[in-house]
This record gives structure tokens, C-alpha cells and sequence, in this order.
């Protein structure tokens, strides 16, 4: 089978499938037994770092479940330290940027290395494991951090509930903002188009924190750069995802911005969401928690979207963010193969 | 001015008023250098077990800026402890809970007392507190958290990104779920009626987290209890608010549910929100963040909430949630003078 007739790379043209694609947000993660084993010796750095390690977890949920796309293990923040920010993952605790920006002058700073020597390991990670991948017919998505989503944890130094610091900046700032807006759409974009041209089959854009902003602030101190990506990413012919979180209040301003699917969350209804997004494919949208819930709730609550999808070409099942720790495997793979069975069923050759 | 002619009761009721009414949650609190000073020889629980502490602090911003409703100074929390939970305020983390509900049976050891006798200094401070305002024309709002956050943070045991254990519980034991709603319910409900009896003008749910749910899950597992403590409610003729964050992706299953009046955070437009929420007065919805902004975008942002009003009675303005830490007081005299001056201009008697 080639890439091309996958039905996830149908679903993402929109074009009628044999069965609804399904795969899931950090499908390659602590819940799953091989990746905690893998890291009792490397830390995630290390992982991302050594190429053949980030094939490996790559890997290990496709060999595990029937999953109809794979992403290539990496994070959204590495891309960071090429600009000049130091980055750690502390245990417990997430993410830390020692020196984060905090007034223009730290913004003109930031240095905007070309992808082939910011992100190195990835690409190469890219090239090897879309080899394994292809004769298996399962295309390998590449992505990145939004530059939204980078710039909070460039300017707030780690995760936060409302990234405070980083909207006050963006008030404060505006001049100072959209420079820092515009050197991480260049690293992004570069970023993107270096991991197709590596291999990646599709593109996944992360904008995890969109959701901390009013539409009208998205329209102005966000949309541009978003737009700006996309177009730049077009080029490639591959398409493009463009996934937030917390946005249901504003989906079709974010789906303005660009991207050929727009993933969403669990907090807006997959029809109503499919209703703002308007001609796009859409990819979503069951809460990660339901993972870890009885069969029953689990399946009714999958059947729901299937059923809030109809049918229509271009529904990328997923959940609304990444699967959580502690999530039994098992339930995964009882996820995916009922995604599949019963779209397969209600499909209308 | 009698009361009920005060510019927010007519708008709770969405008949024309004068001006826009504005205040602001958590008006009073750490941003003020007069709550920071009484916090240096009190804690939280001990302001609020002490009516007289906690009418003072009250009315500190009511002295402080022109706001047109003071509400009582407590926490949804205190509730918690007459059902035979533990609670302290760990200094940065926020409430803990010592012995959360974790099982069926956890839940059918919760006692249910009258509200007289779980939360009689706060009925206290509200009579003081009303008996001090009325004269002046200032209504008073009394609150309860709604029952879904309250089971939130009996269950999770504190704060959390997502609640996972909640929802978790949620969707493992729906039955005792149903029995902690149940019992959450009437204990909220009996501690609004009687803050209402004590004096209150108008009472307010908070629903701060509601936005971890989709839709579905919200009319399944909160809808029904929120309805609950709505109609019990309405036989005060007390106006109520419903007011959730993170809803922007379902607010007429939020409406659906009850309340007079729905507040809203910033995440969706007013306009649009309004839409969703039909024929219900409005309170909000400006982004708490905007107060260390610059006046140029302060100002900016508030004239674009109060356009999207339109000056259509029935609109509270307030923040989409509590002022923040580090607030800078001028900026909320600002944004309250601006408020009230610029919706005079704009309204046709």
C-alpha cells in the first residue's frame, strides 16, 4: 500500500477512507511499558538527542497497536536552544528555561539557526524511522511548537496556568513581541519543511496554550505568524495540522490562520467545532481521561464522536491532548481497534 | 437609592440601568495593600471565621474604587469541612484537602449539615456586611462554589491542571457520583438560601473548573445538580449568577442549566457568548491579565467588551475571572471609572 492511499493521508485531503484513521497524542509515552524501561537509562534529552533512541520510541506504539500514524519522538521546546535558552526537564516539575526572555532587548538576542543545525538529531531521526515506516505503509508525522505556544514558555521560563508574564510581555511589548513572534515562525517553518523534506508524511503544528488568549488577542498577536507558517509550509505539499487546545470558543479564528486539518480538543463538540472549522479535515476529539475510564463510558464516549463525524471524509480520530501517564496500554489498543472496526462498518463505499 | 434600583440589580434583571454596572471577582484580595496588611496578622480561614475581618475586607475595595456590588469575602471552600473534610491553605500550593473522597464509600461518609451551622460566620459577615451597604445603595453578592468544582477539589484534593482524578471517579462510579453531586448540591443550595436570607442582594455559583468537560460530559454529570441548586434557588427571588471558565465551547448547555445571569471568562467573545446564551443577562468578560497592561490596551480591550454589549440591557461587566496578584490598584480605579463614564455616554434612556 502506498503512503499516499493511507487512510490517514486521505483523511487529511479529505478524500473518502476504508475506515476513519485513528492515532493518539503522545502515543509514544511513560504510559507504555517499553518507554519507561528506555528511560530508567536516558533522560528525554537523551532520547531526542540520539536518533536511533528516538526511532525506537517512535516505534513502539506502531508495533504495539494497529495505530494508522506514527510521529516522530521529539518535544516542542529543543528548538528553543538554538536561539540562545538553556533548557532542562526537571523531574516532576516539567519543563525550565534558566534564561528566559523577559524585554525586547532579550528578544533581538535570540539567534535563529537553520533547522539542519538546531535540530540535527530530529531530522535524522525523521529520515530513519519514515524508512522503516514507508514499506509498512504508516506515515510519519513531523512537527513543531507553534511560535504562540514557544513563545510563552521562551518568555514565562516553564508551564504555567495562564502564562501571565508572557501575555503581559505581548501587551507591554507589542514591537518587541512581534519580532520574537517572527524569529520563532522562521525556526518553526524552517523546522517543519526540514522534517518533510526529511521524510514526514504530515505536519503537526502544537499550539498547547492558545487557549490562555481572547479571540481578538489571537486574531492580532498570534494569527499573522500562524498564517505566516502555514504558507511557508504549503510549499512542501504536505499537509499540514494545525492542533490547540481550549480554543472552542474561537475555532474558526484559528482555522482563518491556516493548516489543511485542525485538530481539537474535547471541550467543543466535534460537530459543532466541524461547523466553525468549515472545509477543513478535522482531527480530534475524545478527552485523554476517558483512557483510564470503565469500557463502557470509553466506548460510548468514542462512538459519540464517530457518530458527531457522520462519516465525512476528513475525520482524523485522536484525542484532545496527549495520552495521559498512568493510562492502562490496553485501553489504547481497545480504542484503536474499535476507532477502526466500527468506522469501517458505518463507512459508505 | 434603594437598592433594587441600583445599576447592577437592574441589570441582573436586564432592564436599562444607567451605567454598565462593573465590579470585579476577587476585588478584594492580595492586590490590595490594605487586604496584604490585615494578611500579615491573619490567615485566609482566620478572615473568614471572623465576621468582622471579613466585612472589613469586604469593603476595602468598595472604599477603594466606585464599584457597583461588593461580594463577601470567603472562599468556596470553608463549605468542604462541615462534610467532614480537612482543608489548610499551603503557603504557593494553594488549598489541600487532607482526607479526599477517593471511593463510593468515602462518599457516603460526607455528612450534610444546615448551613446556619457549617458556614455561620460567613451568614454573619453578610448580615454586617449588608446592613453597612444598603445604606449606601451597594448591593451585596454572596457565593458557593457550584458543585462540580466543589467535587473537584474533594475528590483531586487540591488544585490540578485537569483533574484527572475527578473525572476519573466520575466516570468509574457514576452512581456515588451522582451521590456526591446530590449532596454537594444541597449544601450549596441551603448556604445560598441563607446567605440570601442573611441579606444578600444577589448570589453568584462558581464554576471554575466546568471547562475541564465536554459538553456531553457537562450536561450528563453536572447539568442535572447545577438545575438542582438553580430552581431551589429561585424561590428567594435573589438574582443568580452562573458563572464557569473554559466553557466558551458549550455556553447554551451551560445556560441550559439555570442561573439569571451566566459570566463568562475572555476565552469567547461576548457577543458571540451572548448568542449562545440567549435570553439571560450577561456578566464579563475581560481578560484579568489586561490589568497590567498599558491604559492604551486596557482601555482598548474594555471599550471592545463593552461594544460588543452594545449597551443591551442585561450586561455586568466584570473580568472573565479574579483580579490577579500584583494588580496594580490604579488600573482597577481606571478600568471601574472608565467603565461607568463611558457606558453613561452610551446609553438611550
Amino acid at each position: 500500500m502506498s503512503l499516499e492511499s493511507s487512510p490517514f493521508l486521505l483523511a487529511c485531503r479529505r478524500q473518502p477512507a476504508p475506515h476513519t484513521p485513528v492515532w493518539l497524542m503522545r502515543q509514544a509515552g511513560r504510559y507504555m511499558p517499553e518507554y519507561r524501561e528506555l528511560r530508567t537509562r536516558h533522560s528525554i534529552l537523551e532520547i531526542i538527542g540520539a536518533p536511533e533512541l528516538a526511532v525506537e520510541v517512535t516505534l513502539q506504539p506502531v508495533n504495539a497497536f494497529p495505530v494508522d500514524a506514527a510521529i516522530i519522538f521529539s518535544d516542542i521546546l529543543p528548538l528553543l536552544r538554538g536561539m540562545g535558552l538553556s533548557l532542562e526537564f526537571v523531574a516532576g516539575d516539567g519543563p525550565r528555561i534558566g534564561n528566559p526572555v523577559r524585554s525586547p532587548a532579550d528578544v533581538d538576542r535570540l539567534a535563529v539557526p537553520p533547522a539542519e543545525e538546531n535540530v540535527a538529531s530530529t531530522l535524522e531521526a525523521v529520515r530513519l524511522a519514515s524508512a522503516e515506516l514507508t514499506p509498512r505503509g504508516v506515515p510519519l508525522i513531523g512537527f513543531a511548537g507553534a511560535p504562540f505556544t514557544l513563545a510563552c514558555y521562551a518568555i514565562e521560563g516553564g508551564g504555567s496556568r495562564q502564562f501571565e508574564t508572557a501575555k503581559a510581555f505581548m501587551y507591554e511589548h507589542p514591537a518587541a513581541w512581534g519580532r520574537l513572534m517572527r524569529k520563532l515562525s522562521t525556526l518553526v517553518a524552517d523546522s517543519l519543511m526540514a522534517q518533510a523534506r526529511a521524510g514526514a508524511s504530515a505536519l503537526q503544528l502544537f499550539d498547547s496554550w492558545a487557549g490562555v488568549l481572547s479571540a481578538a488577542d489571537y486574531e492580532r498577536y498570534v494569527g499573522p505568524y500562524m498564517t505566516s507558517v502555514c504558507e511557508t509550509v504549503a510549499a512542501t505539499g504536505v499537509p499540514l495540522i494545525s492542533f490547540s487546545t481550549g480554543t472552542g470558543g474561537y475555532l474558526g479564528t484559528v482555522a482563518a490562520a491556516g493548516g489543511d486539518v485542525i485538530g481539537v480538543d474535547w471541550r467543543v463538540p466535534l460537530d459543532v467545532a466541524w461547523q466553525q472549522v468549515g472545509d477543513r479535515a478535522i482531527m480530534g476529539n475524545l478527552d485523554p481521561v476517558l483512557l483510564k475510564a470503565p469500557w463502557r463510558e470509553l466506548r460510548a464516549q468514542a462512538d459519540d464522536v464517530l457518530d458527531r463525524a457522520a462519516g465525512r471524509p476528513g475525520h482524523i480520530f485522536n484525542l484532545g491532548h496527549g495520552v495521559l501517564q498512568h493510562t492502562p496500554p490496553e485501553n489504547v489498543r481497545r480504542l484503536v481497534e474499535h476507532v477502526r472496526t466500527r468506522s469501517a462498518r458505518a463507512v459508505v463505499a
